[in-house]
């Protein structure tokens, strides 16, 4: 995984996953980067959330740490003094300031200080150009490290990495938003821009994406431009559309790792009074555990979609409802057609497209998520605290 | 299955089901029984939604039939016509108006009205004083018929029988609420009272029953008395807690049958700033993926039980968090205590009682539901439309 000019990276083993993987991962920047972030909105927040907002509010940062296997969240205010003092042993350590820092994992356990302070030393000297232990060490039941990179015809690169497999459904709002994403350039951006860039995006990509309903105590996306290609990229519409599409990508990834998933579930909703309206049903269809079963089945059971639906508080007429799967209508006018056997079809592969129309307006809204499988159970059922 | 004094019940075959179990219900009272009911609110609802409503809006009734296997909603302003017409049918049959009717079972199909026409003489000649083959043909997915009756001292008999295993979520409003119950009783009560009385038990019993978040089409419970005991129950507060007692225990009995299930779950919400802010918060944890596939593993996962508190809009302040796994105390002001050995103990049952207190106010909340279990998954991926 390329990282852009003047970006280094490591990772290390700090003992903090019992696995005993990496789990610690540094990346730095040698000029201070402008930042951007959005947070969790859970009630419930890691102690690195209110650490977070306190740098991004600075819009300068030279980095960021993350420390996976114990996400430090229910550990109330000690978690906010453990997080601020994981902060400064990383500024400390690299002998820059500020640091951004962050954590992923069980919820409970106190974040292992002392051990992850004796690891910070091997985690600089380790800083590279490479930044794939990184992207694995940020892992926690993920299956594999999920990283974008676009690099533009002007030079400018922008690389991605994040994790997230299950507890997926975040609502983040920016510079206040367990998956975590981080996403580098060496454009020259400001940090008021970056912020702006990631609001117009955070919506249509990872704030749509649900694994299971279930919103993290610690979901954090950090954006940071450093400049150092000195392509001036603030009102350049190229890198807008470059950066969408590394935010697009990476969440992507997030809905096709989800934890026990078989299949990408696409749905799209249409027709709608409003964006809020049909944003309502969306996530109805996409967190709905019988909609989600049928994916992994492969049973076009279109009725779960309108039920589904019909579950939102908003305008719906069952007589205007239009619900296909891929290519195929299977209910017109909230009507069924009959044509359970050729949506089968297209539910047979590794990628369903669910759509709904609702008839009433222009509202629309698109949402990523993922089948329910039985594994998913057998994974959470076992995963221990 | 004893029925209160003038009811007479029976079960055939009309062929709704593919499997070709009891799948008609007929339940009769000889003079005309006071009704009230409660109907789903989703807005695709089920064909018989509006013509119950149109029965209850009158009060009295002789009784209702139910048709299983296909539910007679995803069929538009079609399906309400042929509820209407499964309506004359049995009222034709039974030579009594105006009878009640429901339907259950898969969404999408119509009602097929001969075969149910040709079923309902044989239904009529069939009724009788047991009710165990009607309590039988409601059922789809269910494992088992649902039944609870009173004997009162004064010698009236509350009965009752119910169904649903999966689509569980009801948030049935009072004459306007796919479980489906029906409460039969030879008290003398008015339909007003009735009203009152399925009013006040409703949200403690069906609507706090929540088997997969997936709130169905169908959802509907009927109450009817016929006064055949000549015992003046209007005013009876004894009546009322005997009423409530049929309603809590065919609402438990639906959460046990839950798809899948193996144990069944409460979840009690305390200390919240108002009973709607502690009802939200419940409902999160009891619709929570993780938190019922940790129940299903025995894994007393409290930061799951956090994190879903947490996802809550309501006010919420993680310092003044408790979460308990039966008596077992897990998290105290926002802080892991270490007795997750003790918790799993309690897990290992077939009852988990989860408490969570807010240390705001005194608003308070109580749900059922049940784990999450593979079996689920499979269950509802093979359950073909």
């Amino acid at each position: 995984m390329k990282l852009p000019r003047l970006w280094r990276a490591s990772a290390v083993r700090a003992g903090t996953k019992p696995s005993g993987d990496l789990d610690l991962a540094l990346v730095v920047s040698e000029p201070p980067a402008a930042v951007a972030g959005a947070l969790t909105s859970n009630k419930v927040p890691g102690g690195h959330v209110p650490v977070c907002r306190e740098v991004l509010a600075a819009g300068k940062a030279h980095g960021f740490a993350v420390s996976a296997g114990i996400s430090n969240s229910g550990t109330g205010a000690r978690g906010v003094r453990d997080a601020r003092a994981f902060r400064k042993m990383v500024e400390s350590a690299c002998g820059r300031s500020p640091m951004l820092v962050a954590a992923t994992g069980t919820i409970g356990p106190l974040l292992p200080l002392d051990a992850i302070g004796a690891a910070l030393p091997a985690a600089v000297s380790a800083l590279g150009p490479d930044a794939s232990g990184a992207a694995q060490a940020i892992c926690t039941t993920d299956r594999r490290p999920k990283t974008e990179t676009v690099a533009m015809n002007n030079g400018v690169v922008i690389t991605g990495m994040c994790k997230g497999a299950g507890m997926i459904a975040p609502r983040m709002r920016v510079s206040q938003a367990t998956m975590l994403a981080f996403v580098l350039t060496d454009a020259a951006v400001g940090a008021a821009r970056l912020r702006e860039l990631l609001g117009t995006e955070l919506d249509s990509t990872f704030n749509a994406v649900t694994v299971d309903g279930c919103e993290s105590t610690c979901d954090t996306v950090l954006v940071a431009a450093n400049g150092a290609s000195g392509v001036d990229c603030e009102d350049d519409p190229r890198f807008a559309e470059a950066f969408g599409r590394v935010m697009a990508g990476l969440s992507r990834r997030i809905a096709a790792d989800a934890e026990g998933a078989t299949k990408v579930v696409t749905v799209t909703v249409t027709g709608a009074a409003s964006d809020g309206d049909a944003r309502e049903v969306c996530r109805l269809i996409c967190e709905s555990a019988l909609v989600k079963s049928a994916c992994w089945g492969g049973d076009p059971n279109w009725g779960r979609i309108a039920q589904a639906a019909g579950q939102a508080q908003c305008g719906l007429d069952p007589e205007r409802l239009r619900i296909a799967i891929g290519p195929v209508a299977l209910c017109v006018d909230g009507l069924q057609t009959g044509a359970e056997r050729e949506a089968a079809a297209h539910m047979s592969g590794d990628e369903v497209a669910i759509g709904v129309d609702l008839g009433l307006g222009s509202g629309r809204a698109r949402m990523l998520t993922c089948d329910l499988s039985p594994e998913y159970v057998r994974f959470n059922g076992e995963y221990t605290t």
